[in-house]
């Protein structure tokens, strides 16, 4: 085989107590990507969407990804890689992930899977890192893995993919930009250490929850003391949009990956639709333009279409 | 029924990545307790062991635990308790807690079960209170439970009882004395994020990797960045104890609740023997008096014997 089409999904990461480590896939949005084996060892990059991803490979966390790979290939082998990007870069749900993660999982099939998935993750990583200024597989795993994956490290890449009951997350888009270095940088670079205890008792508990299949506990677990107390300053009408997600039933969430994107897990579809519904009265009032999926949780992450 | 005899096992609490919310109940060493209901507001405790108990049921954990619970009774019912303590005080196994937990436990039967578990976690917390300064549920929750517990949050009481797959712990307990506020004192008040995320990882992983039964990702994510580090100053030989028994096949452990107890966890009883050599051999040298325990986890908790 030459040539395979893939969707990369989006994905959630520091999943509210979860905070670089806990992260979950979801079915859309996904990009659409092409890749094609060819005989030189180059990656060559179109985009079919108009976001204008830079098309350099060394400049595209496609890109990247593949060249982490062809370095552990033989022989003059490489890749051609058509994108079709659906999922907005910068929007917190994992837009440079499925990209890197689509094109590593598409090329690993063509080469007859010679990588395993922790070796993926690492290719991916990469391409995180010229997209990020930082290594971190938090969207990479469970957009490889799919379901929600947890992170016990990334060097060595140790990934756990986790056991959840049926999920369905809605998530809403503000079309606002919040920059990665100014969500890193507000954070507090110490914790007392009784708030971190309290943060991994409710992470632990969440991990418990929901391999137990435990609601009520996947909701009294999803709290989070340190990361969305300093961040949501950054995203106009949080607690509005978690209170009122809340009350139409959502479980929990929080903030998506560094933000804007904000996800809420609801039991059942229609709750998720309810929720969708109290996000979008909340954020019509604002002025802001923003996008809403409901999805339930991707089980497989990358899929390969054809 | 006017009288119950309960069995009150030793539990492990900190265990390593889970500080303050991670705990289990062992097999042995366990205390023995009889408790009688009486027709008057009072509790009466008598002792057989050696280790001079406060008898006044206000400076005892199991009559301070007992008179919690009776503040929820009405009329004049109260408690005899006679208690035959295995588990030497200050240990470091919830010495305090088996004879909280065996008092609520028993009474509670008597009663024909009237308070829940929770409930009954909360009563033998006061004891806890009492014993320590500190209201704390990692040492009660599992002897009331049973098996490795997770104590979400003490205010509301929120136990999760983990699934785990069989294990065996060998605990060595050097006869030293460790005060509890200089254990405390000796912590950072403050820890880098970097490194609580470190920590919360690893708790995540144990708690999948338990309810997974997945023993190598067990022993991978039994590290602590952050107390025992500064603990394991406390204890003599305790790199020694852990290397020699990492080398017997142990999958991990550490400091079992503020020390001077050290626990390690092994997928079979043969290894666990084996671990307990390992540290005889260690021990063996530092002219420390220590007793060792092999045990398998204790599914259920107090047991009622008759």
């Amino acid at each position: 085989m030459r040539q395979v089409s893939v969707q990369a999904p989006a994905t959630v990461s520091n999943v509210v107590c979860g905070f670089d480590c806990l992260g979950f896939a979801v079915d859309a949005p996904y990009d659409e990507m092409t890749v094609r084996l060819i005989d030189s060892r180059t990656v060559r990059i179109r985009e079919h969407s108009d976001f204008g991803l830079p098309l350099e490979a060394d400049k595209n966390v496609a890109g990247v990804a593949l060249m982490a790979m062809m370095e552990r290939l033989e022989g003059d082998t490489g890749f051609e890689v058509e994108i079709t990007k659906h999922i907005k870069p910068g929007s917190g749900v994992g837009s440079s992930s499925a990209s890197s993660c689509g094109a590593v999982v598409a090329a690993n099939h063509l080469l007859g899977g010679r990588f395993s998935r922790a070796e993926l993750v690492e290719f991916a990583m990469e391409g995180e890192e010229i997209a990020s200024g930082e290594k971190h597989a938090d969207n990479v795993a469970p957009c490889i893995f799919g379901g929600f994956v947890l992170v016990r490290s990334i060097d060595p890449v140790d990934i756990v993919a986790l056991q959840s009951p049926p999920l369905f997350a809605a998530i809403i888009h503000p079309q606002i930009e919040i920059k990665t270095s100014e969500a890193r940088a507000i954070l507090l670079r110490d914790v007392p250490l009784k708030t971190a205890v309290r943060q991994w008792s409710h992470l632990g508990s969440l991990v418990a929850a929901l391999a137990q299949g435990d609601y009520g506990l996947i909701a009294r677990s999803m709290e989070d003391f340190i990361v969305e107390p300093v961040r949501k300053s950054l995203i106009p009408k949080f607690d509005e949009v978690k209170t009122a997600s809340l009350g139409a039933g959502a479980l929990g969430g929080g903030i998506s990956g560094s933000g804007p994107s904000m996800f809420m897990l609801s039991e059942r579809e229609e709750t998720a639709r309810e929720v969708e519904r109290a996000m979008r009265n909340v954020y019509s009032q604002t002025g802001i333009e923003f996008n809403i999926y409901v999805s339930g949780i991707n089980p497989d992450g990358v899929k390969i279409v054809s």
